[in-house]
């Protein structure tokens, strides 16, 4: 677009200068910068997903059900074994990734003249949700240690009469739940305006014992939105199949603005066959979950500059970690020595995937390497 | 939404009213409703289809390539074998159906402030696009005969001054192509606005001989898109793959707009497995499009009410036919016959996709038979 003989296309004029969305994509040994879960699927899951998506492409010359009431009923399932909370398949939506599902959320309940509100640092995506759909978009502040203050969120809430609140829970980048208290208070503050109240617990199979799921509250609070994902617990991030429960009437709201057909066969039957392994993909989990508690440990032991370093609590499955004078100098360095972590979140923190035992050692040895040069530096 | 105790939710008004899209979904033994090829995939291209989603599925722990380079280049080179047009994978885009694609280009093109113009009777779905990106959404009229004439769109785009203009070719419902003359003129009269031209090609590969792709000016017309999709000649409809080419200032401008990693490693694996079987795929086409010929034919030798049928033009996979009084009662005597095909279109006309030659004879037996009962009634 900057060539001499760019063409007069009409772009709207608020993306003319914005790049395409996303981490580097770089080949590196250890990756851990985009918060994937580090197991690939076994050779029996992989079996299991051919061969739903082969009974599916039988039949590929027609459309997919564009009510997927077979894969809503799998996810319903699923989240009662999960949870412990029953919701039934019309309270429940899925799309392509959490990304699409969120995008369905602003269409029904965003858009010109209304404004999407959370609380900062928080999901790097978010801004773009609203820019897709022209919503205005604000932040309020989290404390310094990264939670919510129900008081501040409440004041916030009733200063810019937000139409959706956004709560990631785990949040990411800091890996910070949320407590049923605050939530129950934004959503009793919510009622009032009225808004729709989005919890995106997208990491939420890796909280820790007793930290509760706010799908606990979806048959109390018609205007809450939990969302989830199976990129994350069921490693599947490849899929892009993102959901969510809600009331049946917040649902259907969906449905009015969804494209037809949003979900293709091979989508529906591939997320219905790693669901129906979902016993032995969320094994996995409590390995990562304790692999989590011990990295958090770990990196609380470690000095730089003088200081301990700063670890955020984490219900999720990476780390925030901080904080550094330059800490792009970390993140190259790591870099230069074949692990790719996410320099993101606020100002000198890192952000630290759970990958593998092997992995995460490689990360430790290389931060350890990176800081003691550092030091000598 | 309409029960008494119905939540406060804050949807958007334009929506209050609205169902969700799409045509209905019975279970009729003869479906010609939605254009779809008849033709499953043979057990082969199963297979392949199979073992190509096993193989993403190996990783699909991993995000997908955010920009599918393998997908774009696969697909370029398809359209070069159909259409004898060359363009680089940068000059190709893709998503979940051409749907998104048509999202992406009112994403990117559209929007708040500004309009998108059509030529009417066409495709149901553009409005839809329109009202999900908050872009006004106006139409021009088509001829008698389906044709849009060149004088005439000229003189609607600058009154109305559109930042997008959408034309299907062949058109839905009528099956009419868009000759390449009148795109050249339209072409002419947006580069003077400046709005982006969108040639949707849904149903190209059916075309009849000597008509042309508007492929052929997309390396002329920097504001020319030309949409296309697998779910027809492909066959694929349930696989939800829509595609573009245009050129590469043009594509990099929907990049910043799609949401990361919109389209799944299960859908490229799928999509490239199911384009290297084109030659068995696409042979079906052949036979399909001697069909339409036959079937319009036949079609014109129909009277109904002392009057001969009339019937469109059709360079599509689909047959606009008419006028009908009561067109309503026509659709339903063809249901209740176990034949569903499509109420859509200008008043007093049906749609009816191209079958399987069995599913085309029970077509004509049971409109034979409306008709005769009509006609006593």
């Amino acid at each position: 677009m900057t060539t001499p003989d760019a063409p007069a296309l009409p772009l709207r004029p608020e993306l003319a200068d914005q790049v395409p969305y996303g981490a580097p994509q770089l080949d590196v040994p250890v990756l851990l910068n985009v918060n994937e879960n580090p197991y690939p699927p076994s050779e029996e899951v992989v079996a299991g997903i051919a061969a739903g998506v082969a009974d599916a492409a039988r039949t590929l010359n027609r459309y997919p059900d564009r009510d997927f009431p077979a894969l809503r009923q799998d996810l319903a399932d699923y989240l009662a074994v999960e949870s412990g909370v029953r919701v039934a398949p019309e309270q429940v939506w899925a799309a392509n990734g959490s990304n699409e599902v969120m995008l369905h959320l602003l269409q029904a309940f965003g858009g010109p003249g209304r404004t999407a509100l959370s609380f900062a640092p928080t999901y790097s995506m978010y801004p773009e949700y609203a820019r897709d759909t022209h919503t205005r978009w604000v932040t309020g502040r989290r404390a310094e240690d990264f939670t919510i203050d129900a008081t501040t969120a409440v004041a916030t809430i009733e200063a810019e009469q937000p139409s959706v609140i956004l709560l990631a829970s785990p949040n990411n980048p800091t890996g910070t739940a949320l407590p049923r208290a605050t939530l129950e208070v934004v959503l009793e503050a919510a009622a009032r305006i009225p808004a729709v109240v989005v919890v995106d617990e997208a990491y939420a199979e890796f909280r820790r014992a007793g930290t509760p799921s706010a799908l606990e509250l979806v048959d109390t609070y018609p205007h809450l939105a939990v969302t989830r994902t199976m990129s994350k617990a069921f490693a599947a991030a490849g899929l892009r199949l993102g959901y969510l429960a809600a009331s049946a009437p917040l649902v259907d709201a969906l449905r009015v603005v969804r494209l037809p057909y949003h979900l293709s066969a091979v989508t529906q039957a591939a997320a219905r066959a790693a669901l129906s392994y979902r016993d032995v993909l969320l094994a996995q989990v409590a390995d990562l979950r304790a692999q989590r508690d011990a990295l958090v440990a770990w990196l609380r032991r470690q000095h730089s500059a003088g200081r301990p370093v700063q670890v955020a609590e984490s219900d999720a499955n990476f780390v925030l970690f901080g904080t550094f004078a330059d800490r792009h100098a970390v993140w190259q360095g790591l870099l230069d020595r074949g692990v790719l972590i996410r320099e993101t979140g606020p100002d000198g923190w890192l952000r630290v995937s759970v990958g593998t035992r092997e992995e995460t050692q490689a990360f430790q040895d290389a931060l350890t390497d990176v800081i003691a040069e550092q030091e000598q530096g």
